[in-house]
């Protein structure tokens, strides 16, 4: 095995919940690739393939080292053009940006502030330290406090996601009648949502519910490889 | 001249203002089509050519007659594919659809009450009492009291654009390295606002400033015709 995918991981190392790191699980799985999964803590991070990357997903395919689950995509369609693409052409690559930024700048900071707590305590106590200081120097407040304020995201998420909610009134997936990068992008917040905090924050009936459960079912179901939390 | 572009107008029909219109006319000078522009106001739509459309845009390209602008644009690739593309290929036609939605669900409304009353006062005797009487009761209350309400959405506007001034840090245009369809798309909303109400929402070196600059720039400065009211 060549393929090698270094992955964020707590105590329960087969509790995957980083966004990123699901966003190339279910990129790898479109691309129907074969891999191993290297659970690393944040703390290990900086010493994987000699201090190769500062954050995972990492992914080792041969003797090619790839950081970030975006430059990942591009690498797995551009080196296997003859399985299903990720993009499906030019403007879908470009596009695709305009979309990831959307989800990091409209829900990645919400799922932080509902799942901060949740997520420190899947983790090792090196790891939940590091957690604590890093997040509490980034967002200015304890992490009590950052899930409290939390509390008040869970009412308003729903909301949130309105453009895709319309946007599955034309078709099932971002990427139209099948998905693309862009469908695992917005999987990989709520995937991380679920995984760690399992807050309902959508309706069963929700269109959007439907489009999360049609992407946890996705090639073999990987998204179920997971419970809720 | 056989291509037609039904387009919204007002009193002064040189005054182009509708998003929806004005991403058809960046779509045709991206394809590099020449047309004739017919003005049409509000109450006029529905009687131009033997009923075929409620809303404009409303293109005739010989025999053919299109409705809807983004329908327009698949329907300006499928037939002159040798033109530039407006879309990249299909998963970009797929990702537009979630942009638009974007688009209409975030920023249409605060255009509509930040403007409403400029957009009123563009119009004839007759279009401004249907657009009076259809706004009303749309938005359940007065155009003056939409209008009151606007005010508030000014200062949260350049917020709103967060996602696109994100991705501008990596590419020049939501289509990459040149304008896409949805590049028109987000344009149409913000030169609405600029051909109506005309109200500064972001700080000139604001990087959605400079691209919605670059935006008018395009294609011989079609987005200049109408100025900043």
């Amino acid at each position: 095995m060549t393929r090698l995918l270094y992955a964020l991981a707590g105590v329960d190392t087969a509790r995957q919940f980083s966004p990123h790191v699901w966003k190339t699980v279910m990129s790898l799985a479109h691309k129907g690739l074969d891999y191993e999964t290297v659970p690393v803590g944040f703390t290990a991070i900086a010493a994987i393939e000699g201090g190769a990357t500062a954050t995972v997903p990492l992914l080792r395919d041969g003797e090619k080292l790839v950081r970030d689950s975006f430059d990942i995509a591009l690498y797995l369609d551009e080196t296997y053009p003859d399985r299903p693409s990720l993009f499906g052409g030019e403007g879908g690559k470009a596009m695709a940006r305009f979309i990831e930024n959307w989800s990091q700048s409209t829900l990645h900071m919400a799922v932080t502030r509902i799942a901060i707590l949740d997520i420190h305590n899947l983790l090792g106590a090196a790891d939940r330290e590091y957690f604590r200081h890093s997040r509490e120097e980034r967002l200015g407040a304890s992490l009590e406090d950052i899930a409290a304020a939390g509390r008040a995201e869970i009412e308003g998420f729903a909301k949130k996601l309105q453009p895709l909610r319309n946007m599955l009134k034309v078709q099932p997936f971002i990427g139209g009648a099948g998905p693309l990068f862009p469908d695992y992008i917005v999987f990989g917040a709520l995937q991380w949502l679920r995984t760690t905090a399992g807050t309902r924050v959508l309706e069963d009936d929700d269109a959007v519910a439907l489009w999360f459960r049609r992407c946890l079912d996705l090639h073999g179901g990987v998204g179920h490889h997971v419970t809720a939390a």
